[in-house]
Formats: structure tokens, C-alpha cells, sequence
């Protein structure tokens, strides 16, 4: 049982932190029942603007058994900056890594509080992510090309003792997608057509 | 020997593609003498708002032995679609993932054409990532909670054969920080204060 599920409710959780937990453990048991409802693709398509500038969109993804489509249409640039030879026209595509890290557990936090009965009142997060450019300059084959190591720090406050607080966040991190994805890898395929 | 440097030039390349390829050479041989220069630290700040919504900050990094300032004070929120629990106020942190992924490759592809005194037309490129909620959602151990799997399809042109296309997107993969990290993983710890 996932400890999500197994928080020490007797009633239904009312809605706590933003968050819909009625909604929340209902689309735990309709995954729960119907597994295929768990499937989801996300998608984001980039075009190259110039340099080392470029925009990706973020429209659509499918999953809960249907094609979805984001509210707002989300657009993103990215660059390097002056010092790695771009014009800062956006982050470097590695800071949107420890974005996506931060906003990643910071959601779980949301969630889990809620399923547990705490009401939170600020989460804040600070994410490092070290880097050496000899790999990707090509100038030693000993560095990697990416992070070396990335750092997360969070305070939480809120109205349960800190050894409930600091659960939480491990739980969170626990059942992060994206901390999975840093930590552990996944498959990448690219393929490449030309015109 | 980096591949970018021993691209068959003659005379230092001009700027192409947006690239200002002397500096980038300057950039290499900085690096090249001076390794510590390579030395970068990226960094994120990340504040819940509430539900699943948070919103991050990128504003400085440390590097080329020193501390910068991005031009623009960068800010982006992520969320969870309705059918996940969330208000759809940002995408999904995982989708940055793929954001990242894409803009990585792609900056690459900018730098090493412009290395190689190809011209391009246009890069563009698709991302997909397959994740099974039954994961995240601790419904099953078999389950991972991150991707299991992600596509990236790029179609590029430019005045150049197809296959010295296909190699620079090959080279810039080979390169890539973000293929690195989402590929091999990264450790990432975590710590937590409470208030």
C-alpha cells in the first residue's frame, strides 16, 4: 500500500493546502482499478531561433485514458549566457533541470500534507547543481558532461512537529518522478531526419 | 582532442548561425588552460504557492571564476493538470524535463554547425516521455515513478550533406549536459530544515 493511502483518515480528507484531496484519493483508486488510466505521455516540441537560442511549446499530453490539452499554451526559451558564448535570451537548459527538481517535489509535498491532515505554510527550496565544462568543451575525457552532483535544500513550515514535516518531504522525494529520472537514468532514443 | 576543435579549419571561422565562433574557440582554449575556469555552479530558487503550484527563481550562477547575474530575473511556475490533482497553472515539472532535454541538444547543434562551417536553415525538434502513474502514485513497485522512456526526434537543414547534418546532432548528443544527466543520472542530496 502506497503511505499516501495509508494516512491515519477515519473520514475523508477535506480539501487542505490548495489541494482537492477527495479529488486526490479518487484518482488514486481509479488508477488502482483501471491501471491502464496510469499511462501518460508528455510531449514538448523545440525550434531553433538562432545561436544557441530556441523555443519549445508545451500543449498537449495524453493520459487518464484521453488526449488532454494544457489550459494555457506554455512557451519556453532557453540560451547560454555571454560567458558560454550565447546572449542569455533565456536559462541554460541545465537550470531547468533543478526546476523541474524543485517544482517536482515541492508538488508532492502539496499533496501529501494534504492526505495527511497538515496545512502547510510555506515550502521553500533551493537547488545547486555543480558542473565542470571541461566535458562539454571536449577537453578531458575524465569529466562528465553533465551535473557532478546536485544539492536540494528545503524548509517547511507548517502546523504538525518537525519530525511530521521532514516525513513529508521524504515521502515526497520518495515518489518524485523527476528525482527517479536524476538519480537513476532513463533511455533517451534520438533520431534525426534531414531536409 | 574535442571534435569541435578539430573541425578542418584553416583560418578562425566567422560568426554563423548566430555563433560567435571566435569567442566560443577563445572560450575553449580558456578552458583549456586554465581548467578551473570550467567550474560552474547553477542554482534554483523554489517557493510553494499552493496545491500543486510552485514557482522557481534563476537569477545567478558562479563560473569562469566568477559570480553572474542572468540579464532577465527568470521565473517560472509548474502545476499539475486537473486530471492530476493540480490547476494547470504551469506545466508539469516533468515536462521541463523534455524542455531541457530538447534546448540542450539543440544549443549544441547551434555551436558545433557554426564550428564546422555549416549554415542551418532550421532545427526543429519533438520530445515525448512515457511515465506510468501507477508509479508516483505507489501503486505498484514494479513501476518506476519517472519515465520509463523518452523520444526525441529532431528534422534539421542547412547547406551541408545529410550525413554532416546527421553528425552534428550526433556530436552535439555526445555532448549534450542534459543527455548526460537525464541518461546516466546525477546523485542528488537532499536536505531539509523545519520551522
Amino acid at each position: 500500500m502506497p503511505e499516501v493511502m495509508t494516512a491515519p483518515t477515519r473520514a475523508p480528507r477535506a480539501p487542505r493546502n490548495g489541494v482537492n484531496t477527495p479529488v486526490l484519493m479518487a484518482t488514486v483508486n481509479a488508477v488502482k482499478e483501471t491501471p491502464a488510466l496510469g499511462t501518460f505521455q508528455f510531449r514538448v516540441t523545440n525550434r531553433w531561433v538562432g545561436g544557441t537560442y530556441s523555443e519549445s511549446r508545451i500543449e498537449s499530453f495524453s493520459g487518464a485514458g484521453g488526449e488532454h490539452t494544457h489550459q494555457i499554451q506554455f512557451s519556453y526559451g532557453a540560451d547560454h549566457p555571454a560567458v558560454l558564448v550565447g546572449e542569455d535570451r533565456g536559462p541554460t537548459p541545465t537550470e531547468f533541470l533543478l526546476h523541474a527538481l524543485a517544482a517536482c517535489i515541492t508538488a508532492g509535498i502539496g499533496n501529501i500534507a494534504a492526505a495527511r491532515g497538515v496545512t502547510l505554510t510555506s515550502v521553500e527550496s533551493r537547488v545547486e547543481g555543480d558542473i565542470d565544462l571541461q566535458g562539454i568543451l571536449g577537453l578531458s575525457s575524465d569529466v562528465r558532461n553533465g551535473y557532478q552532483r546536485i544539492r536540494i535544500s528545503f524548509t517547511i513550515a507548517g502546523d504538525a512537529p518537525p519530525e511530521k514535516l521532514r516525513a513529508i518531504v521524504e515521502q515526497s522525494r520518495a515518489r518524485s518522478a523527476v528525482f527517479d529520472v536524476l538519480t537513476n537514468g532513463v533511455p533517451v532514443d534520438v533520431s534525426i531526419t534531414t531536409r
